[in-house]
């Protein structure tokens, strides 16, 4: 399978899982660095019938390249902020309710750690359960040039994160390529989930 | 894929998604304007083998018409009522758990603000997630006449919304066609079961 | 399909639904009445592999009839019970997470209303939401005379009744032909999940 | 179907019921007793495309033996430790999100107590509902050797049980084969999510 056609197969696997809904999600690989090269969804798909002819390519300033044609996806400049600041190979954007309600419930104090979880070595680089993730949250924003910005600057500030959330919006992770980025995904929806249910058993907590 | 075809498609993934168990739930789409004719599910079907020939066609009063036969859905009347009301090209009632309770917990204020999601840009007009979506409830009611009245009448006095719930009964939504009420269906399920569980979560919420 | 094959059908597809996983659940449907014949399960099955050879044939005392052959289901008293005292001509139990724990939360009060859903349209004879179901549960027990003679008592008692629950052990619901029964499960299941999920939005519900 | 078959299919069956997300989750099955061979997963896949190349077989120190060659997974000691101090002629350990949380909740107490469900029965031995299960939880460790070593006392302790929690890490269980031990899986998180759900229904039980 070719990247479109990867990209096409995991989001019809998404929206399956309930993690791309309507139109919401958005995912992108690189396909070259230099000069930059991506493959990206386009913009208000239904990703239930997502093929690989729905799957643009961009060069670094979110410009489509022929042959391909259409508007890519409206968060395009998110997707390049994060590939030029952590160096990602793809980056995909979920949008599960465990995401959207932890980013609202977390927003007060900036984010929440996920903390002593086995699961955590899914993630990149993570070789113990002894580990404490940081998962920011950033407000919302129909300003993609202000939003993009931001995540630049949080992902420089701290490079030890896999992914953050944006408020009532969902998650965006990252990864050396597409297996791992969707890695991340199932990785952190699975923490996400956990933590939305271990705080419901015991407010408090 | 006719306009049948594509409402027993459309049944049977909402029965395995649990939005039309047992022999609830019921669509429509609108063949033609003028004269008004409606392809409509019959009544009491099992979702789970809806097949294209248990879709009727009706006309403006809601008798069905040949080559068609059978009992249109007992809820026809709320089907034409939106169709006329708001010019829906199609209507959807689903009937999931969390649409269910929500109408049941919010039927004292009749009805409840879904406010500040980005899911809210699935809904058709929808710009920017700082939008205020009402969503009303009406009591639930076996004498069809009085309760595609009431919804005429509500549908004209807020023309903003794009779906209401029954209390107890579920959801209704529209289109101006079948692909964008089955959107607004996927994305008003979603935000359903994320008040729900935003709640559970921080119940003075 | 012939009654095997068709109940086989069925436990695969509750098994799927998480509604009789491990060895749980037992289905049976009547096939002659005079003298009676039925075709029910073998008993410690894994449904997800049901077949129409692991459905048996027994007579009115529970003795298997050639050319079937097995151990049929531990339950088949209570099968048996319900078959001659309401005059089923199905019978389904199954063993879902909230039947489990609803039959534990209710046993202090013998059981519980379900009243005022539209869903209970979609038990035999409901023609309105404004109505009021009792779901009795009984204790467990292994003595399967016991628990037999204690529904026949009780179906006798209340002849209203679609189903009942065993604490901490599930539901059992009938129906003239197994295809009423199979929707009874799918109402009651949601009805079920229904009054679960709206009892932890406020919990003084 | 081969053993390494057998283990494939049932791990992207675990993955597809999210008990084996991201690379968690490490399955094996007894090959040969003496000397001891082992058919194991190896370390660090993606579930969801599990095939038979991807299972390694092992001797009784957790050497790969020819033709097989590969890194077998991180927890091959605990799935020998399990082998032999109770016999099992299969291992399987699930990682869900009602085990993970389940183990950070009871901790404190070192397991806890499943009792009077009529699902006990699927557990091996177990003839009534009127049993009490005691399920311990170990704390989590990256030190292999002394996770096997605290198993292994804990099962010589106990030999009762029929599976354990690690700590915010997931459920180890088994079976006299492979059979058995994927419905001890199924058995114990249908309770696992009852035993949670029934709680959040009301918190002081």
């Amino acid at each position: 399978m070719n990247a479109s056609e990867q990209l096409a197969e995991l989001g019809r696997d998404f929206h399956r899982r309930g993690w791309a809904l309507g139109t919401s999600g958005n995912f992108s690989t690189v396909i070259e660095r230099d000069p930059l090269r991506i493959a990206i969804t386009a913009s208000s798909l239904d990703k239930s019938r997502l093929s690989a002819e729905h799957i643009l390519e961009i060069d670094g300033h979110g410009k489509v390249l022929p042959p391909t044609h259409g508007t890519p996806s409206a968060e395009t400049l998110l997707h390049l902020a994060i590939v030029r600041t952590v160096g990602a190979g793809a980056v995909l954007h979920t949008h599960s309710v465990w995401s959207t309600i932890l980013s609202d419930y977390y927003i007060g104090q900036g984010g929440f750690f996920i903390e002593g979880y086995e699961m955590l070595k899914g993630l990149e680089g993570v070789r113990t359960h002894d580990h404490r993730e940081w998962l920011p949250i950033i407000e919302n924003s129909q300003d993609m040039e202000a939003l993009s910005a931001e995540t630049h600057l949080m992902l420089e500030a701290d490079s030890n994160i896999h992914g953050f959330l944006i408020r009532r919006h969902g998650l965006y992770t990252w990864g050396k390529d597409l297996s791992e980025a969707a890695r991340h995904v199932e990785i952190l929806e699975f923490l996400l989930e956990s933590v939305g249910r271990r705080h419901m058993m015991e407010p408090q907590y």
